[in-house]
């Protein structure tokens, strides 16, 4: 099934290793973004995946282009118009010091792009599924129109929709509520999935009471799941992330998948030495698509999302740059680490 | 002699040696703009130097600071305001592959500046002399307003005023005839500096006939500074760089020092494998004010600029790495490159 | 017109910058095969390039396909076996120290080729060229029953055919004669390109009498260019590089390029500062492929295949990282590697 | 409040990563020594701090003036006389692999200072306290004088005078014994800072009894302060380092800080993945004067000197790259690591 | 005493850091094999120590001679023929993420290894000791045919004869069955190394029942070990080492010896932060044979085994970069990782 | 033949490419001195070449004894003792920026040789030729002591001595006058290298009238050649380089050889991008030795020491990592630098 994904893709500038930004004069560049990620993810593990969005008609965007066909991402929706890529600088934590981004991603194509840039109809065209996170409508008004009338158009269509919450507080600058324009977007959708603040914050769902960092309140987080399936009649699943920041480096995770019916808690992983963390919820989308594709089921299909997105964190850029095969041997069990050979 | 600057200066992403921009997935993050290459290469050789810029308020911004501070700049003319700072990436060419650039400076602190942002009174006490490029006027309104009351400022309170003409044909584009501004900000300049199609294109004084890449014509450059000369009466000196530029990698390299009573064409230098000519222009600037105020005569301040830029092709990065002597000691005639040891 | 090519394609480590190889603990990890690096610069230009070829079915492979998936090539033809892949480590010479080149391809899946692996039919559908070169053929028997196939099916498909000699010495140690398998493919190419002793050694087509290092012989490579021409009736042009090999660093650049009509030779280019010749020779046959599509004329053809190849001279790895627009700007006379800002 | 410090710096010269000394052959090269690390790590925190020392008047020299200059230290204290600069040779340990270090400080320009190298009257004017370690008095008989002359000059001026014991065995082989130096300086200290170790071998203070590795005696911490304040009589405070450490890579961290009214203990970090211990101790320092000028009073800034320290440990090189506002953040309770966005 | 080892040596192909194979286009380059490993690591403890084996006669085969004589093997025994080096690929895990080898080692000169390439009689010329591994005889026939002769030679000139049993599933592709051959040769050996797994694939020895990752059944292990010795009356030593394997950068890691009369088990070490798990075992059986060598008695020698391959765990690439003396300290219970300075 | 060689070996330590020092924190470390440089060639190119000096005792020094052998040299007659190495900064030019050198090789282990570390007998037994420079001798009067009486037991020996007069105006600061101690040990020579400067402040040979940088006076070179066999009735040989120095990057390398019967002129190489010319005068000394041994007669010998010494210069670091026949290649005419495939 062919897998539509829409967003906000950035420059992506690191220091090296775990250094401070600018420790010294040198700086990784590779690309990520949230709905982009989610595509990458998919065409690595064999899914026929679509990104639509417009990129800037210079050799950045044409290297970002580049990037994503390397991955197997079918970049025809996307489109090219003069403009700027969005940036983001990133330096990686390490123990008590948190990983820090710095945002750089004002006038950007995406923040400008206007109804008809992307032609939906073309892009829909053989999918089953459309993908979109809480970030794009964030960005702009332009930008969160084109969310909304994407995620309009693939409902009409007779796609599923997900949609990933992701609240970005710094973000929804330009005058409108966020839970305003949110509800709106997440009334198309068919998955809901964020962590508890986003869930929170995006549509207005109240959390688990007494719910604090490092402590899993199974039975608070189903009821959430409740409020939020109540409210947007259309969803099917609404899903969790459950993650316990023990430190930089060191993080617990799992997440829970909730249906009208029943709400699953996964297997939790303990990731103790952390390569990199950025792009890890949306390798938990995206396992969740193909787990619901692949293995039409909730149970192994959340097993799946956690286990895909346990593996991203020990890979560095945005992308989880995962083989097929990977995620169901760890879901299988097989967390020893010992050496393939 | 304290001299201050004052300008744009950009975030500069280099691709790793002579790789085209992203062919690993690595840039070499450095800063450069014209005027504070100008502050860089002064404070390097021991004359005291000031930049006044408006910076972005977040860790770029301050890093960008230290670098300066590292370079011996004075820095206490430089503000913070919210804003992003502008970035350029750049591929190093090689043989008959031209070098190339990618701006992305809209939007920047210094597109932004507005009146009083800088304290010229505080920036100017003590100071005998003042240097801007044409870069900065080209901008936006805003940056071509502070342009003009700083060299007014300036030439108020009795500074010496030079000014690198630097036109740049991409920029211009906020509604004002470049002629027009840079005309006004001439007049207020005591040295005027510039290749033969910046005296053309930024203030509309016609170049010598016939000359083409690869040839000097001598009197036809002389006159084309006299011209210079009648229509700005405040100034002295008109200078004029001469490349002869046979590849990316070999140039020759020479210069006019006009003033009213005569016109000099410095040593002729052939550099054969240029390490990066960015910012040559810059250090020759800081070459001639280096050179008028520590020799107090035009022929050694011409034949030092000449020497200080001709190195600068040999150093990687914006900034002219020289430290004193250097200059003097290929001034003097050492040209042989042999080990210092 | 879309543009089939076929043939091996390796694993290519090379010493960082001009290190010997293991002089430090690094290589540099691209790949590289004469077909396959016309295939990329045919799809960076812009025209459509399918690439067939036997991958080994593992991560090395699978790297291999994406890394020409991202220059845009069509990977479609390719097929997946097992095996393994061959390698080349790389040393990039200096002066008077020549570029050495390990090689390990004994045993890969290019060399134990079946009859039936590629399917034909479906890479030469919508197809209207076919490029291949000899160095397959000289790999082993099936590799060279497989190029002999393609160029037949090929002709028969009406597609135009173009033959790089590239004739390797060290190679044709299974049994045939290179003379005889050459001769044979080259019956159904409509073009033949190669050096003076690709001609020789491949085809048995004598050179210029006296020709040396150093000096072209225009006449003497016009007969050698009429002396192929009459021996392979179905070919309409051939080609000959002129290469001048002054140091590692240092080569002239000129080609030929001779119908039954005329022989026109090119602009001959001076390239001081050589960054990588490896594949120049294949950026050569693309840009010739390219122009004569393009123009549809065979002087600015050959004018664009030169001034193609001589870019590529100034790019690190095999391939030809041109965008659209470089080459013509060359062949247009701006050669002074001016910075492009 | 303006802060002095005076000692030796030396060229750090550490194997990448964690590998071993020379295992390849790239070294990185930064500067450190313990009171050009408080003094850089008190002017990134926005304190005025200027060090003082004799660099050698050559390159080397040149570029760590420049360095603690990037950094913001005020270095118009720094003199440059002929000489050779100290090094040291590190490479990173981890897990039951200790970190490792080779000192190459013989004959360095500390080593060699003489009397009136340095205008400390001029160093002190506006200052109001004064830092030194005892390491700088191990090197030397004049690196000992200069000291306890600086020490002396800095009470005399009514400085707050801190002193981090830093007892290092290996070094105090030029005949004087180590105690009868340091108690000399110590009589100036308003603040002793040091580990367990360091107020016995430098000051012949008795440690806790049965103290070990690995377990924390409160009370006998606490009454070996109270026997430090006892024997001098200046002394406001005593601090106490409190390193638990199970391997290269997990220490737990904490800090005790003893006035003659009582002994406080701070919060204990578990440090998992240390980056880079080296220079933590001296960031305490800096955290300790930082925090008792910022906060005036006793606990915020035993707290606060931790966290600096703790923060520290995930920084590479000598130098606490630490920014306003992180420490606090830490100290405040959030040591999860989240992603700042 | 002297040491002789045969067999196999690959060049290591490893991408930087924890990054995934061709995430950049970087690899880092050196050699590894069982045996050499075990050379190498003997030699740097400082014992005579002589590598067999025949490498292809080609600037890789001279650079891999050069890097064993680096380390201080004595590489007289070493033959050079045509033919090609074995290659794997390697990229590290990290958490979850299992380290990946992709072996390329199909006709190598070990692979093709005749009788009579090895001069025997003057490998063994003053040696005391002959270690081989379970590696090379799975090879190939003539591997195997090479591995048992000099087994046989070994035992016949009274050598110690060590066999590492190292079973690789992968490879035993030539047509004889692991436990014939295996055994053939184990009938030489005075000892024998191996995990439970290595006993059972390649001797026939059953392992502990119920035994589990995880757990260390010690009764069963010394009968395991007691089993072994039964079937092979010439072995004096079983040792096991076992390997608790919690991720893929946390281990423990132990070992018991056994011999006729008792099976004692080491001190066990928990390594939280694995920085290079390839060639542990190695240095395991280096260790041992160093250990039964300098100590000459079984308790000393295994805890030396053990500690110097902990040690190894800590240092990238195959080799044990341990220095005399490093592994006694951590034997001798300073496992703190505290600087040493 | 063996040649034995002895002298002062330092650390080097080298800006990345064509950076300033510290322009970025990276230094290459690699180790480099005259006689280790020849020493080394020769080895590399099959002689038995051995290697005294006295290294001090710790991981540094036991890593340049490591890299000795590594390259083949025999380092048996190497003792290590208390002391440190002595270093050397280095930043290569490029164009009219001349390569730059910082010493700090003040108090190293040679420098404080006592007579008796070295075994002259031991290190002598089985050889037929020594080397030595002036560097050495001008280091301090043990080094001086140690060279002479060197040279006195080679020449008793029966050894043929070779002498490098390098003259190093920097050096000869321990109270003895060149002239004097060179002479002294120029009295065992039998083949004397240098240049003109070498001959003139080392052994007060008048050289050339007039000759000047950038031309040869083939009469006036053979007349100082002359003068020096007169001053020095052992020597059978004089050797000349002859190096025209354009820039860093361009030189123009060729040599004179003298004996009493007739003064020779090699093949001139233009050597126009230059990588590294530090050691090149080494090789060329390493040339002569190999070429006398290797072809009994000084026309061959000399072309071969040019041939090995021009290709040096295309070579990073101080040692000439030249294999066998390479030279001998270039000697042969084959200067075009054309790929080896």
């Amino acid at each position: 099934m062919k897998v539509v994904t829409f967003g906000e893709i950035m420059l992506r500038l690191k220091s090296p290793g775990q250094e401070r930004l600018f420790q010294s004069p040198r700086l990784e560049a590779t690309f990520g973004g949230s709905e982009a990620n989610v595509a990458v993810a998919l065409a690595r593990l064999g899914l026929p995946a679509a990104y639509a969005t417009p990129l800037p008609d210079n050799q950045i965007g044409r290297e970002c282009l580049r990037e994503l066909r390397y991955h197997g991402v079918d970049v025809s929706p996307i489109v090219f118009k003069p403009g700027r890529m969005g940036i983001y600088f990133f330096e990686n934590g390490a123990n008590q010091r948190p990983s820090n981004v710095i945002y750089d991603r004002a006038g950007s194509t995406i923040a400008e792009i206007e109804p008809g840039d992307i032609d939906w109809a073309a892009a829909f065209a053989g999918a089953g599924w459309f993908h979109i996170s809480g970030i794009t409508p964030a960005i702009s008004q332009k930008a969160a129109d084109a969310s909304l009338a994407a995620a309009k158009a693939a409902a009409e269509a007779g796609l599923t929709v997900s949609f990933d919450l992701n609240f970005r507080a710094k973000l929804w600058k330009y005058g409108v509520k966020a839970q305003d324009m949110m509800s709106r977007i997440a009334a198309y959708a068919d998955v809901l999935i964020g962590n508890e603040e986003d869930y929170q914050k995006s549509l207005g769902i109240e959390g688990p009471k007494g719910a604090s960092e490092g402590s899993i309140d199974r039975e608070g987080y189903a009821a959430m799941c409740a409020r939020a399936l109540a409210k947007f009649p259309k969803a099917k699943y609404a899903a969790v992330t459950l993650r316990e920041s023990h430190s930089a480096d060191s993080n617990d995770w799992s997440a829970m998948l909730a249906s009208r019916e029943e709400a699953i808690v996964s297997r939790r992983y303990s990731i103790a030495d952390i390569v990199d963390r950025v792009g890890a919820g949306d390798s938990f989308s995206a396992g969740l698509i193909y787990g619901l594709i692949a293995y039409g089921e909730p149970r192994k299909a959340l097993e799946y999302a956690v286990a895909l997105s346990c593996l991203k964190h020990s890979i560095s850029g945005d992308f989880a740059l995962v083989e097929p095969g990977e995620a169901e041997k760890l879901m299988g069990g097989d967390a020893s680490g010992r050496v393939q050979r």
